[in-house]
């Protein structure tokens, strides 16, 4: 019987949303992972199978469909192997996680925003905007779950969506040296992402993998792009990111040459 | 028993989605819709009830649970009244549905711009972005649909989802002289649009009342906001829009008064 094939980037974090969630339910090994190179152009066969997108992840159905957008794919794995449950399946605790769900996308975006800000003057602006969103959230969870740590009993649905962007995330508090302030305004939400970070279906990258990969993007170059004066994207296989040393954290002062990040 | 109650403009797209699947399910009747004036600020029980928020629709569940945002609310109720079902029940079948209904944000948004637009500068960008929207739709259902009308074999989820915005979008014919050019590249797109815009489930709402309601959208006000020299915005409930003349058509070289509207 063959399998459905997931193609993806290993540091992408709507694809370790799928990791995460065939891990919560024993299924990593029914789904087979292709890596692709994301500083070479996509290969022809792939853009085949996806009638010419470049987003990733997509995932090739045992029967040859593709499926493409990282949660209509999460939903697919969620029906193609229900059990065990990580979305509710009440209706109330599932528009629950849905509403939490549909804070993802201006979640991500203002902290890719950030990271890869080139202007001293747009940053302050930009680490309160990533303020709000954390406090948006924070007032979510007060709201539905104000015990915690998770949304509901067990980690599901929402940290599977959020958690890989609370580990990409670790790229400000390298390059902006951005922290969530003490007190209650940021409580909850700050337990709910360490539980959630901690959790043993979510181990899939590390801090210092995600610092030393996303260097690019925190000089402003997104998606395998090459920055002036580089010859390797921080985001090459080789070599490995656990031979780099850790990047200059100056990214408004200072931009790193190939050989000062090891590459 | 309680039944649930959605907060609601009656001319609001979101709002309709709720309103065509409650249709397609024989459920009319079994959800309280409640009027609020879009012209005045939100009274106070009801920011009570969404913590401040001002969007809608907003459904109170029978015991009294808030939930916000139409997609979320649109699957509470699919969960909460299953059969008969409106969304696909096959996961790679559902997926395809949930992959075009990925694609209703931006298209949405490109609709609302254009029409708000005051720059005769910008129209041509928008008019085209607006095709290149209809022209990715087409696409999607060239590959997943091509015998059409539908999505599927019936009216389902996606065309609860997209058909308000279709209607919307009278605006832009009526506003904008935007009509989808003859040929190919627009062919099965119209032909689910028509087909979509013509099911019984969906006759909430007509062309006139749209064209009528959303004057003010035409001229750069959303919202209910009051425009320059106006005293009642193009959205109050009286005078009623049937007893309103048309508008007038040309909004980059014209401001109507109350009075020309029949306000």
């Amino acid at each position: 019987m063959t399998k459905p094939t997931v193609f993806h980037i290993p540091v992408c974090p709507f694809c370790q949303r799928l990791e995460i969630l065939l891990s919560l339910k024993g299924r990593t090994s029914d789904v087979n992972f292709r890596v692709i190179d994301i500083t070479q152009p996509r290969p022809d066969w792939l853009l085949a199978k996806t009638r010419g997108t470049t987003a990733l992840p997509v995932l090739e159905s045992a029967d040859g469909h593709v499926i493409k957008e990282s949660l209509v794919i999460l939903q697919y794995l969620e029906d193609l192997y229900p059990e065990p449950a990580v979305a509710q399946r009440d209706p109330y605790r599932r528009a629950v996680e849905n509403m939490l769900t549909q804070m993802e996308a201006v979640f991500c975006t203002q902290g890719y925003t950030f990271v890869m800000n080139q202007s001293l003057e747009r940053r302050d602006d930009l680490r309160k905007g990533m303020l709000d969103q954390y406090a948006r959230l924070n007032d979510f969870l007060m709201e539905h779950a104000p015990s915690g740590p998770f949304l509901f009993e067990e980690f599901g649905w929402a940290e599977t969506v959020f958690t890989p962007l609370f580990m990409r995330f670790w790229f400000l508090e390298y390059y902006e040296d951005f922290e969530l302030p003490q007190g209650d305004q940021y409580a909850r939400v700050r337990e709910w992402r360490d539980a959630s970070i901690s959790h043993p279906a979510a181990q899939q990258v590390t801090k210092d993998e995600i610092v030393k990969l996303y260097y690019d993007y925190a000089k402003g170059a997104g998606n395998g792009t090459l920055l002036p004066g580089r010859r390797r994207s921080s985001f090459v296989f080789e070599p490995d990111w656990r031979a780099r040393p850790w990047p200059p954290k100056n990214k408004y002062e200072h931009a790193a040459t190939d050989e000062e990040l090891g590459l």
